[in-house]
């Protein structure tokens, strides 16, 4: 959906570009500078008050360039949020239901606290009254997720430590529902949560969650 | 919070206030006017645009007559809102588990759908950007259906039909947390979703959030 998703994919880019030619991997740095400019544009104005125009005026290159990377303004705004808030996508593999939850759990919480959740809040927010930005937001974030939470109680289903469920469509919500509920649907600033304590809060949520998948809490 | 939480208490308050004077009501049918008078505005130039003056002229009476009775534009909002999604607060009495929260889960997949998911969706994303809002939104529509939950449950437990459950304070956003997901975080304008199929979604949160709570499902 996105060129860059992340400083990591940046990295990944300019490791492969910088084989073939000499020099700095110039479209991976322009990528970057453009993401940085939205990120920055982003704090400043506001999802209303940004303009590609001034995105671009900000990191130096034509609308032209921007828009060959980036169709709308929302996929741009979106991929600098992915800068920052992109979670883990891969399922933890620890071996255990209980493990594999808690580790989704912290990661949701992570990401929906500190400056992360101050973004995402934000975007959730504008999306209420634009489909088109309401589209890209669960296209880059929740379905991801989603899809982590299928493949962990896949896995477990497989391993014989949970009967299959009934809905299996349902599970993202199911899981992280509560999470995203306890963070975006509060009045409290989710950018004032400290990291430590979103962690303790999603072990909370776990033995409700793997009960509700058909799970055993040990304690 | 407010003066006139439904038309069910703008009746009560007639009805009483029709004993000692003869005539019609004034005080409830000005309520009335006036938090109408807030839908309408709102449909038109949504949140942002509404001014407590023009609330006040579509009404008929001054700005002081409004302040009277609402000290905010976001009370007044949320008190307007709340003649259209309130759902029902007592616990549903149906003396299971499973009955109470099948009931609890149809309402509250109600409220998040047709018109009044629309209007609630569009205050949640305003309430992103407006900690005002979104405390006077926690009072009036989060706080009594969590409420509701936690009697429900602990009703439950009274019964003997589960063990008490360890964080009794995330029971709101357990139960009802998949099913706001559901319709809050989705492209889909929760306004076509027809009462029916909310309600058939809500029944297929119910084994899930039955067991998280610790009970079994039947079926």
């Amino acid at each position: 959906m996105t060129r860059t998703t992340g400083p990591g994919a940046g990295t990944a880019s300019a490791e492969v570009s910088s084989a073939p030619r000499r020099g700095r991997p110039r479209d991976a740095a322009r990528d970057r500078a453009l993401l940085e400019a939205t990120l920055a544009v982003l704090a400043e104005s506001g999802y209303r008050g940004l303009t590609t125009a001034a995105v671009a005026a900000r990191a130096g290159v034509s609308t032209a360039t921007l828009y060959r990377r980036w169709s709308s303004k929302e996929d741009l705004v979106v991929a600098a949020a992915a800068t920052v808030t992109e979670g883990p996508c891969d399922p933890p593999g620890t071996g255990s239901l209980e493990g594999d939850l808690r580790v989704v759990l912290r990661d949701k919480a992570a990401v929906m606290t500190g400056e992360s959740g101050r973004l995402m809040r934000a975007l959730v927010g504008e999306a209420a009254c634009n489909p088109v930005l309401a589209g890209a937001l669960t296209v880059a974030f929740l379905e991801p997720v989603y899809r982590r939470v299928a493949e962990v109680v896949r896995c477990a289903v497989e391993r014989g430590e949970i009967p299959p469920v009934e809905n299996p469509d349902l599970l993202g919500e199911i899981v992280v529902g509560p999470v995203m509920s306890r963070f975006l649907l509060t009045p409290d600033p989710p950018e004032r949560v400290p990291a430590d304590a979103a962690r303790a809060e999603a072990d909370r949520f776990l033995p409700f969650v793997l009960r509700a998948v058909g799970g055993t809490p040990r304690t």
